[in-house]
């Protein structure tokens, strides 16, 4: 983690490998982007891409040591976990199918893992993930991106402070429009490996951005539902997954919740939002606006909170970079996530009691995977009612 | 419908009764504002509730002559349709299990009705309702006032003029604030009533607000759904009706809808809102702005109609009275309803062919009845799916 | 006051008359909505055109009896004082040129008047009628009727109550886009008085529109600048009067103001504004969406005051019809002046002390007056500092 | 500009230092964000800190090698062009009166400079670092911030187009409230140094925010007006500076203009806007929503512009990293910047033809001083016109 660089400088910085996002690739150049925004993790090493040359261009676009680009995370996992100087943590941003095997081969190394969402393309797999996770007692972040937002934080921590009172309804929405050709069927990349069962697991609209909305939800209220009923459409004609889901959620102790989840929205690019009431007091975020939160108590005129304003919390305030209204987006986000994972990481590698870090781990992924299951299997029953297992 | 004054100007406005909307009401007060808006009518009888003195003391205040001041709307039907001076036709702004009863009483007597929603308290009424003003060939409006925007209006000409392609996505959504708390419990009229099984039907929040949010979106769209699932909830302890509903939607060819209802959610004071999305476009209503329409078609950026603006159709055009930008809102909606009664009314009278008048009919407060049943059906058998009769 | 109606109806409303608003006129038929609205006066008689036969249609549109359908001003106030029946105030609505004129011939016949702004064509006719009126004792409203929205007048009191501690700054605003192009070249009835010298005196966008912003500043805030310095423009070539002014404000006390009007900008319709800072707190109105009012305390966040809802005082409350978020709008406004100088005027009528209602005044319709002709003053002199008298 | 790190990697970045930007300060570390988002350059000398301490702590905080910690800028400039690895561009991020003599010691010594605004202290230097500038044929890019966003640069695209036809009004306004109570006096560094006039020069709201709305506009219109006429202000007892700023201007060509700008307007922690009017259409864009803009063509509805979105020509597009709705903020507008100053530099240092970049020279930092002398000027004279040199 220290060592000096060509150019003088003392590096402090955590070394990562990444593990997908090569050229053509969306994610992994946000998560690159978001780890240098704050400058405490440098990439050293990579399995960019299946396609040996794509992934060895792609390794040198990013400068790193030819020695280093791998052909394929198995042999990557070996040969940095045999370095002195090798990878502390490895970042998995591959397509669905391969989130679980990456991150097993890093996980029997001895490598911590960061992993984008969802956890895997099987339930299966997910909870094999959490149990091997949760055995190595190695840090595994999940990248659900939403929860590093300052006002999200903020609205977790109103909620746990009682702002709401007891909580009884959760509204979440997230709503795109990409998808509202055939797109997928036109050979677009993006569009393809996500509408395709081999590589994207049982759903696509739900396990692409859905679950995005149930684990805002779930951070912000810190409640599961019990059970869904789902009612999933493929809406494009030729389309092998679902392209729009409508679920009904019930909680223990009788709040309830809608998730919405649409990729053939038109005139939404990426809308998200989340609504909370409880018994005292409601609050409403959306994600095309994330530096404000709008907050009531009942029988109270709305309050505009603001990142970086007025009346804001701890945890908000640690998630801020800038002086409020000068905007702070998706990528400050992300790497609100890099700088709580990378501390988790640094801390458990010098040995320091686990801190309490707001990163979303194995288990709240493993808590997606659930959820798409029992949606799915709600679906195909025509629509009842399932428990989440 | 043509006199004099004694102040010497010729009427030519049509004659009104009222049953209910007496001192203390609500919605009756609303109702009269909307008729006087445009002058096209004017009210001259009306059995303004069930209490004598109250009765009389509200036709005082509205400057009713004693002698047509009624103790009910049986003896209000069967006098005024013996004068020669008679209304010309009865508005009905009861708790809800009286509109039935008394629009039968009225159509008995010739009189055509214009009612407020719900159609009735229970589904058999609303039926029995629907077939006498069929068989008597008279005059029966439902105030489903939402539908008396300019730009609901506009919303629907472009749907019907194919702006969006073929519907796939109905979503609804009518949330208020105000019975958060068991305020029905302590004795407040309006929360009495509508939560009162007695009173309001099977139903409380979905008879209130999602009856409008179901009808909005059946004006808009042209569409009425198949089959629900819904999932009714009553949060406030001691209520005897739902306070909340979410609600799933099927419709023939494949469409699909989320309709959403409550009374409980905080920093809501009477947000009601419709999103559109077919293959082609969408566009996005919301109560609290009635000025604007958002539409997009796919692919292009979003357009901001606005009432008395640019590029509207000709159903924008005439429901609008001042140039755009001078809000107009709830009352001057309602009163759109009103200049188009009246005309039909009046047309009918004339023995004028039926003229299409954008007015909500017996067959929408049908409409709106079964849709209740069904997702109280659904409700009772555990959230399954029901059909809608 | 008080008659039988040939229904039957006592009706105890005010009698009123017109000047101006004949077919074809926009804000002529504003009012008559207004004053219908809230049912408190009655429309009896009328001058209502400068030419014979468009007055004569008019009258017979609006049920006016043929005998009180007079030619001219003079007629009309000379025969209605005269009848025991006879009008107890007058409305005008007349171009900007013809209010002193009317107003004064009303007043010399013991008329109360309502007159719309701005309150003459030219400075001094402003200066004789405010001191005719003023002598006279009689009801002079001037109907400026931005103060009649319930939150402007929440903000009014909020400034007064010190919410925003010393006022430092006003910035106030009211752009249109409907002449960007040379509509009053081509004949437009509306755009060719407002900017034509001989109607409406030396300023055509000041006189239109300035002066409302004018004056809900002056509202608010309850002052009135020291000075002026004014940037007037004519964009449209061959126009004579400014479709644009720019203009700096000062205060006795060391306030600082900004003034915009315009009527070619393009993308707005009506927009108009007002921000007020003070040392403790601000506040943000729009007029097209007049339910709204932002509120901060310096130091907190800010707070959504609306129209219904919490936390409002007495002024806005009994400005108000509808619950929160039932939108009311434009005519909503004007009716709420209506409603306060009707009782101003059955008041003095009946020898009560004079009540304190909201209405603006003849002062303040001089007031306004009295900015156009510093403000042009100032132009002309090539933008210097201009005291206003 | 290519070496190999400790790590193995290659590094090709332009090697920068920074003047000022330690401990304490604010927009240093808003640049090292901006440029490390992109990863394109790569800071590796500094003099942080005119505290020496300060300076060696902040430079080990940056993980700058002790020996390339700099006491002050002259000794850096000296030592950092003798040496072979040198920075071949240096940041300045000093208070104001700093800017000039810094900037003149890099570019003596043949360093590119990018340097934050206003462009110094005194229009005297800005007008000899102009000329030393151009002189030295060195790449010199002043850090206005505004115009790397991408919506402002698709503003600026549709201007030049003639999408809004000949421009006819300019309105910008940059309001916040920080400096609404006397922090200056307390002790406040941030608010201290810029109402100083040793420090600030002979402004402070007009040389630290006024400078940004006024290079915003001449940005997007391509126009800098002829004259203006200020009304400067300082509200807060005891401040030397103005705190409040309301400015008319006057273009060639008949244009005209108003400027606001404001530190002490409670509930704005930081709102930029600005509007621009033509003969064809009209557009708005908002600092604290960047993602948007706001177009109309006179006569059609508005449409909403949004970064990633449909219709954007290739200036906004190459300033875009996400896809739309995934919420770029004000350090990717700063890092846009970064990226063409940095290709500018690099394109100079290779001997290529100068390209055309977005990147404010010091020709447009020499147009914002002038706006502030004339400005103060016009102010001091009592609010009258002054032309701008």
């Amino acid at each position: 983690m220290v060592y000096a660089t060509a150019d003088g400088r003392t590096e402090t910085r955590l070394r990562l490998g990444m593990v997908g996002g090569g050229r053509g690739a969306f994610i992994g150049a946000v998560h690159r982007m978001a780890l240098r925004l704050d400058d405490k993790a440098v990439l050293v090493a990579g399995a960019f891409s299946s396609d040996a040359e794509r992934g060895r261009l792609s390794a040198e676009d990013l400068g790193i040591a030819a020695e280093r680009s791998y052909p394929d995370f198995e042999t990557m996992a070996q040969a940095e976990s045999a370095r002195e100087d090798g990878i502390e943590a490895v970042i998995i941003v591959t397509p669905n199918h391969l989130h679980a095997p990456a991150a097993k081969a890093f996980l029997q190394h001895g490598i911590d893992v960061i992993c984008d969402k969802p956890l895997s393309a099987t339930l299966e797999e997910a909870e094999e993930l959490a149990q091997l996770a949760e055995k190595s007692g190695l840090v595994f972040a999940v990248t659900l991106n939403n929860t590093g937002y300052a006002m999200v934080r903020e609205a977790r921590a109103m909620v746990q402070g009682g702002a709401l009172g007891a909580i009884r309804i959760v509204r979440t929405e997230y709503i795109q429009d990409w998808l509202t050709q055939a797109i997928d069927a036109e050979g677009q990349k993006q569009a393809e490996w996500r509408t395709n069962p081999a590589r994207a697991g049982r759903s696509a609209c739900l396990a692409d951005i859905g679950v995005h909305a149930y684990s805002l939800a779930q951070f912000v209220t810190g409640m599961l539902p019990e059970a869904v009923a789902a009612d999933l459409t493929t809406f494009v004609p030729g389309r092998r997954l679902d392209d729009n889901a409508h679920v009904l959620m019930r909680y223990a102790g009788g709040a309830r919740g809608v998730l919405i989840a649409s990729q053939v929205s038109p005139g939404n690019y990426n809308r998200l939002s989340l609504k909370v009431y409880g018994d005292k007091g409601g609050l409403e975020w959306h994600g095309h606006e994330p530096e404000l939160l709008r907050f009531a108590r009942f029988g109270e005129p709305t309050r505009i909170l603001t990142r970086g304003g007025a009346a804001l919390g701890p945890d908000a305030q640690s998630a801020s970079r800038m002086p409020a209204e000068h905007p702070e987006g998706y990528i400050e986000g992300f790497a609100n996530l890099y700088v709580d994972a990378v501390s988790l990481i640094a801390a458990r590698r010098r040995g320091a009691p686990k801190a309490s870090f707001t990163v979303p781990t194995v288990q709240d992924g493993l808590a997606g995977m659930r959820f798409i299951e029992a949606a799915v299997d709600s679906h195909e029953a025509g629509g009842t009612w399932k428990t989440i297992s």
